[in-house]
């Protein structure tokens, strides 16, 4: 019973810390996204093709979020771009303190987009906003179609959905229609992109519509 | 502060019960093992690969963890073997709670092999024994070779670690040896297999270290 009302002191703490990062996001007209997945769907190399695509049109800066080892900042800051690492250190999930206190080493008035990489796991961060503008959760191929239906929290509170590495469709038995009709029976609202990241097949439609966002005033 | 103490309390009334659950597997000569893995990685066939290969030397029942659906029940109740599904409804793991409620339907008599299916999530799992004799993590080669590095308490914990999906290794930029090398980094004493599970590929050798292991008596 006291553990349920620490859980939701927890939660409600954070949801208020999480509308003091929006606010602070949107008095910098920066777009911010929370981007999750389980681990290896492929999180960081989307990270790295988008930043690829955008980063001459747009300030781009990169929060990473990890277990452990600062092995995915590394491999962002090769793009030039201002980058914080996150180690939560077993932590399961980012929460808006931890984003809250990344973001303060950044210069917010030089970017644009604020691309929050979270630690990998389908479940817990679904629970805790950290003051983006959306969620976007990656789901490779290989994971299979039943995933919408077995994890549907995280499904239900993204705004998009980006089915990586569609390139191992012919080797796995696995229906992207099915990944789809079953993302879109928990959110019927989801956009839904198709794209093999180490490739960059799919990254342009992508990042076409995150530009329009951009451009468009995303307040 | 008061959160830390609570979530003490949790992990240690959660090993109490743990402990008890081992010492009734014990009593009752089972062999118990809790298969954890992303979301994705191939628990599910890897499961379904093990029962058809010894349901006709050992007997075998099944506790299968899920967030939502009974989807991974109804595969593995196709084998014919006594399945037990629990729901976490947004529960991120497994607790031993959950598996002592589930064990009370099974006829333990019956039983000498109980595979543990738990939630899909290569961090919290880590962190709640359930009684069982030995932790199996199974890695999808799609997850990428830095994974032990990056969420090292699962790789720590386990005893075995499986590396499915080998058959997809053409086709990704993921070196084999790299994940072993990091699995053995973080835990020197894991015993590894390499299988295909959708094609049975390395199931036999899994299979029959999992005989040596019950015909040697495993308490």
């Amino acid at each position: 019973m006291s553990v349920v009302t620490i859980e939701r002191k927890v939660l409600q703490k954070n949801d208020e810390l999480a509308a003091a990062n929006r606010e602070l996001f949107a008095r910098n007209g920066l777009l911010v996204l929370n981007i999750v997945s389980s681990p290896g769907a492929g999180k960081t190399t989307l990270l790295e093709a988008t930043i690829e695509a955008l980063r001459d049109k747009v300030r781009i800066a990169v929060v990473e979020g990890d277990v452990q080892t600062d092995i995915d900042a590394q491999r962002v800051a090769q793009y030039g771009v201002p980058v914080v690492q996150i180690v939560t250190n077993g932590g399961c999930h980012l929460e808006a303190s931890l984003v809250a206190d990344a973001v303060g080493s950044l210069d917010l008035d030089q970017v644009d987009l604020l691309l929050i990489e979270n630690v990998g796991n389908l479940v817990c961060p679904a629970n805790f906003d950290l003051g983006e503008a959306l969620k976007v959760v990656v789901l490779s191929t290989t994971e299979g179609a039943d995933k919408p239906l077995k994890y549907p929290a995280m499904f239900r509170k993204a705004g998009v959905l980006i089915v990586n590495k569609v390139d191992l469709l012919p080797y796995v038995n696995v229906d992207i229609a099915a990944i789809k009709r079953h993302a879109h029976q928990i959110n019927p609202r989801l956009v839904i992109f198709e794209t093999a990241a180490t490739s960059r097949f799919g990254v342009a439609e992508w990042c076409d519509w995150l530009m329009a966002k951009l451009t468009a005033g995303h307040a």
